[in-house]
């Protein structure tokens, strides 16, 4: 039995574990942790369900079933806190979610493939379709961000309006970027694919009845678990010393996207970059194209309304984010240092996160 | 007869109907309306004397003459505008212009461009000095704005004395753009040309007389329909529940720039997108660093004093398509995905215009 | 005699006469002057002593060497005025230093270059690296100015520790970018070396205690005229009407980059881009990762806390500036017209620094 399988059993017990800490009232602190600690062989189990049944369904119906449930760890805890009136906590899990995928993912990535293979290439092409999709991106979070900043009366009505009309724009363009990418032009991410088949070649015929029940039960185990976590968010991390705006945009990304890790780096250190590109830019631009406009519109339906005005820091890291990873990425090739550079950008914002006072909402 | 010019005859009706309204008193929504309409085939007309004239003056002066009338019409409009005393609105269609030209113009064009030919190519060398010169423009807006923003005490002299100052740099730098394209490097652009004179076979020897008038009628009509715009605009757009912000930005430059958008199409549909871009971004250029500043001088003469500290939501809105533009064409390749991006960003930035709240001065 | 040994002795008489202006009280604006002249030539010999001493050291301790010592002459000038209190003058000549490379000097080399070559070339990868940590060295000064911009109530003492731990994280930055230049990947920098080396061969054995004296009694020089430079600059700046702001921002760097100024041109007319690239940018890059937080450690170290908290309108000349560098480099060819744009950004950027007002700290 492998290391691997080993640490994935021990997490599992965390499941057990957070529950009775909950209800044998064991303190916030320790439901925080130990839910944190529980959702990560979960989310790993998602995303392993989710591939297998895409590999019965075919490529078309797969890739939608990827695109769609990638980031399903994510969007539940988002759901959910959102559920519980926690807006400014969903707001910056996302911007800690696209910062983490292409800062610290992205990073270690290329750093750890980086330090085994002296130069590692990757499609130009497909990195700087990405990089243009990101810069939408950064544009459609920024315009009620910096309406909201530079016409400080503005009502809420407007900015939620406006969010709603971005998010469908948003909705739309990831469809169009799946139709590209599976479609019209899908030969420019064969070479993705062709690894991907690659890997998979030892599991042949999935069962799909099998891993359906996963999914469903790993479905469900996440919302139970999300919602300790929650629950035990703001006292939690009162008693750590952090703030809300440092727990959502540091550690719950980093608990929502432990498996994209994983897989971003075992496979850059394989020397398969598109893949691990993929992973890792197309975690972040289901995030900001996907996720983040659909809990725009689940918002309003939860009469939790939602808005895209994030705070001007965050955004400006978003902003800085996307710029450093598109100078990095655009021209298909990356080494070590390259990878460095993006850690180091992580670590800075990090420290940033962590000085931020403690402001309006966001306490 | 073709559509096209069964199209431009019923369009040159609205020349004596907007006359007609505006003595007739029908009111200035229907002048507003008319007006707009008879402006887009006299800029059409413009065009093409333009460029006949240029081929009779041979490639440096008749290159001369197309970068300096180009943007006549959009010229002819700010002008009367800025006699007017609406400041606001005419810095706010230089934005419209920028803004329409990389990201509707081109977008358009990389879309149906794209719908035909999987991928289309174009020199990046000439895109990436265009991308050098726009990011210049930006520089020049953002600093008055950022003076502005980050001092607010600073007084209306002391950004009159920077406007001027940076309008006279950029007036030397678009005459020098001039030079490396038309004299020490016009090999780069010479698809680009070779293209032009492919569309010129059929009309070699063309009748200098004959085109100058039109060009000297056109433009006076011009002049007098910008006239009935102008003076109907408040009235208008305020009837039809627009802010003068949403007109400038958006509804003029589609006005003042309907002909560009026809050409950068059609010949991007014929796979020509070297000049489709030279069209589309060239316009933008021309606008940015040349009737920016002219305008900005000849305020200062007509004593309507014009700085160049637009709106911060204004610059947010040139950066950030300059940005997209520039990360989309810099490679010397398009496709229908990047296309639909530009046209998104578009979109997106026309809703925020659309919901931008009414503040000072631009009302 | 060559001219340039001329000017060189004309310059050292300076010294002497900076220092009999000073005792004689001749007047502050006589001392400012007459220091700012004699720092010319001793930075000079600074450079080629620090040059010969790498030549003996060998490549790797001579690099080592080179990169630490090779903005001697700036880290000299901004320790005396960080003793003095002037924090804002400090922080403003870091400011123009990186401007100044990147814009003055990288455009006065593609300029002149250009007028001699019609194309230059240099490695695009080396670029792309340089722009990627260019960025990083943005996104360290842009968050804690962002933080005390978007809250302002934040302490100073967060500032200072956040400025502290971002100092940490860029020297490490910077070292390992030595290593990966000198030693990891040093074969992408190859080029520049081999040209390097080709203008060492005249002098093949240096005496190194020659040149160390030399460096020594130049570093004891460079501090007494910084003393008297620094003393007399703000009663000289106010008599010839400019603000302590433009003083740092473009005088200082100006007298402090001189040497690279002359070095990056001169090569850069031979046809040797990379190693004329290597010396604006890598100035550049020195500062941002290694100067900068030098001073903020020293600061702390003498009790004068220097933080990395910039003025917004600084922070935003260093962003754009960065912008249309990276926008300008990142293909590896450069022409007439790109230089052009870099000194036209450095033209605005000196209108707007001269016309900006006079605000808190810096007068």
């Amino acid at each position: 039995m492998s290391g691997k399988n080993i640490l994935f059993l021990v997490l599992l017990l965390f499941i057990p574990v957070s529950v009775a800490a909950h209800f044998l009232e064991w303190g916030d602190l320790i439901v925080f942790i130990t839910a944190g600690l529980a959702i990560l062989p979960l989310a790993a189990s998602m995303g392993t369900a989710t591939e297998e049944i895409a590999v019965v369904l075919g490529p078309t119906l797969g890739g939608l079933l990827n695109a769609t449930f990638g980031n399903a760890t994510e969007l539940i805890i988002a759901i959910v806190a959102l559920k519980a009136g926690l807006v400014d906590v969903v707001k910056a899990s996302i911007t800690g979610s696209i910062i983490g995928n292409l800062l610290l993912v992205m990073g270690l990535a290329m750093l750890l493939g980086g330090l085994r293979h002296k130069e590692q290439t990757f499609q130009p092409i497909v990195a700087r379709m990405n990089s243009a999709a990101m810069n939408l991106a950064v544009i459609a979070i920024l315009l009620p961000t910096a309406m909201n900043f530079t016409s400080p009366g503005i009502g809420e009505k407007t900015l939620q309006n406006l969010s709603l009309a971005v998010a469908v724009v948003l909705i739309l363009v990831y469809a169009l970027t799946l139709l590209f990418s599976m479609k019209t032009h899908s030969y420019l991410y064969d070479v993705g694919v062709a690894e991907t088949e690659a890997l998979e070649v030892a599991n042949h015929k999935p069962n799909m009845w099998f891993w359906s029940g996963v999914l469903l039960v790993c479905t469900l185990l996440v919302a139970i678990e999300s919602e300790l976590l929650v629950d035990s968010l703001e006292v939690a991390t009162s008693k750590l010393g952090l703030t809300a705006l440092f727990t959502g945009v540091i550690l719950v990304p980093i608990i929502g996207n432990a498996a994209e890790h994983a897989t971003a780096v075992t496979v850059a250190m394989k020397d398969k970059m598109d893949l691990s590109l993929s992973v890792a830019v197309g975690s972040s631009m289901q995030i900001a194209l996907f996720v983040a406009p659909v809990l725009v519109i689940v918002g309003k339906i939860f009469g939790q309304p939602m808005d895209l005005d994030f705070s001007p820091f965050e955004l400006v890291a978003v902003a800085v984010s996307v710029l450093i990873a598109n100078t990095i990425s655009s021209d298909g090739k990356s080494n070590w240092l390259e990878g460095t550079l993006l850690l180091a950008a992580y670590m800075l914002l990090g420290f940033a996160f962590y000085f931020y006072p403690v402001v309006d909402g966001i306490s």
